[in-house]
């Protein structure tokens, strides 16, 4: 029986090491995972729809071939169905977080039943890290290497001015 | 290519109507759902190891094929390895759950890495209901109708030594 | 001995059928239950607040006759005092409401220690409900069916440029 | 109208003063409350069923005559409905007392939808107290002044094997 | 050897008489406490920051010698190794606050590993006191006596255009 | 002037890696660190009092001369007086432990107002560890390496009747 397909919905602003590790541990268990980054026009972003895209696009290592990145707009649940995605994917690091999953998942699950949300763990040495984390450190010139890829960082570099030498 | 196989482990002490929503809506993502009892000896059970197994086996709709219930002792991370299953799926209801499943699946994540814990939301018509809540509600002769199976109430009257007329 | 009159505060941006679960049950233990909306400069709402007070009136069932919709600004425990009520009622949903929510009640019964705040349960049928789920949903063409009161749907619908059909 | 009566449900072993602020302040809005020591046979207490009821009638300001203690054993659903009372009241100190209340509360609610359970504050300078703490004072002879009423504070003296001059 | 010095950051905005409490109590603890408000040009303040500097630098008792009151922008643990500090001292109030600076705290050791950051207690009757409920009380003519020095009360009243008399 | 003495109070059956990265660190900055045993009677323990304390005090590493290994019963305040102890150490793991640890931290400054409580973190890496996930692990046969001194591992192997080749 074919393996069902997950999306794993999110800002993506920027990518960083604990996402790339969800992307590549879920790669692993369903068909294909769909990184799909949520259109909100009213959230100020730091990188660019297209940015983002194409970070993600470069940071997902070539050997996983069951990732595609794409863009939603509207609800979670329709674009879910329209991709025939059976599973949303959410990474839960705080009880915070959680308890705000929870309600968007029992909201999901009320408008289409038959679409299941898989929480996740964070792999124990990304549990503190966000992207807001990551714009904060970059912002302030503290550095980010080991929390996102090598080109995320020389993004981020390029976004605040500053050249990596 | 081939579904990943799951397994749901748990005391089963007895199974509720909660256990059963989460047993139907991940047997329609998952290869082969091995409903794991856990052995536990230090721990006091009102029903005896083989009655919760004839009451989940009994309990689970007969269109449902791809689901065994099964009995492990030892580590979980060791029968999710011998019986090749890739995922280990936990229902969480309130946050301090959550909090203590987060230590297990870490430590489990540690243990053997290639193996990954999902955590699944309760229906929210039971985000209240647990066995031990169904043991005091039946211990003080309170209805569980609609929070069990209907076997597994007769059981419980039985158990209390009440008949069901 | 008379009963006590109660404030049940809120934004009600629009109210939903969780504020009317609560609104209905407390109807039923207090004298008379003013429903206040908050006057809140600094806060952009979708619904002005003579539409969030009439969408109120007319979702109370009319055989409920102890309610009162009313407005007011500056600190509740003023008003309520004004009011004559000795309890406010709040609804919590999740443990990140309450914990501001047990600031917020710390710091009213230090400016009053007359007036009580008790906290209500949601009917877990509407525990992941709130105004800006609802909001989301409906700006979104996600339906509301169940969520709100028949009007308020029609309300929103008309917000967002949608016709009923 | 006629006041609602509430139920004030617990072990009380012992009672402590923040019990007392709770029934204190919850008879000045109820008809009649009535604090209910539950029976539990499984559960050890330090003091009697009969000490404790004596520790709570002694402890209840006489000035306070719509207070009443009682004994109950069963669902506390089917004890406030024989006593005909329309509201369960509890004491909420942390989050994570919370979260086992909602998941009663819920439960009680199916139980008797009729019943509403409303979740009253401690008093902030007891927000750290409760009978366990007030017992493991007690047996290490430090002083639980301030914490209990004086009759409590020597029965914890006599029970502990020492004399309070 | 000498006492290891601590900084202890925040907005105070304004100071209240929880910071107060817990300046004075790490103050006996640490070489020296360097109260370290930070300049955040996106956040908006009520007060402007020599404002906060001054009702700080008044507020701390003449009789504590080893109290300094400084300002930093950029990263945290950079100001605190060019201070010389080794500790970061963060008071905490709820849980949710609790995960928020258990994030920071992890995110700055990866920066700095030789420099700790120590949770301290409120108060209890400081447990829900924060200065945006101070502000929030102040906006409303809410009485802040016994919330914030005198001086700081002074200068919310001539903030919201009231005269003290 | 003269650094301040803390206790780092605890079970410890057994010491685990997360205890040791605390008592490391915490060694940096205090005069002297005083490792203290609970004598709990009532609480049943894998190792004796005699056992914990050797255990102990082999895994600290010989380089750190400032920190002694104690045994103590009573109240902790009690004991921390005695010592001349400034300060008391808490690592916490979750927020549910931090429930239970701020209620003692509160009674613990009531009955002693000059001792601190100050909480730390635990290495991220160390997150999820506790003594009683290393004993289960090691009743299980599950491996502790990394978890805990190679001394705890091979003492933890003949307590469940294994040999370590």
């Amino acid at each position: 029986m074919k393996r069902v397909d997950a999306i794993y919905p999110g800002t993506f602003d920027p990518v960083t090491n604990g996402h790339l590790d969800l992307i590549e541990r879920s790669s692993r268990l369903f068909g294909k995972v769909i990184v799909a980054i949520v259109v909100n026009p009213q959230k100020d972003t730091l990188f660019s729809l297209e940015e983002r895209r194409s970070l993600l696009e470069r940071s997902i290592p070539s050997g996983i071939s069951n990732v595609e990145v794409d863009v939603f707009g509207g609800l979670l649940v329709d674009y879910a169905r329209q991709r025939g995605a059976g599973v949303i994917l959410r990474g839960i690091r705080a009880v915070s977080d959680y308890e705000y999953e929870l309600q968007m998942a029992l909201m999901n699950r009320r408008l289409e039943p038959t679409i299941e949300t898989f929480f996740m763990l964070p792999a124990e040495n990304y549990s503190y890290l966000s992207s807001r984390l990551v714009r904060e450190l970059a912002a302030n010139a503290g550095s980010v290497e080991g929390l996102v890829p090598e080109l995320v960082a020389r993004a981020l570099e390029t976004k605040y001015g500053r050249t990596s030498e």
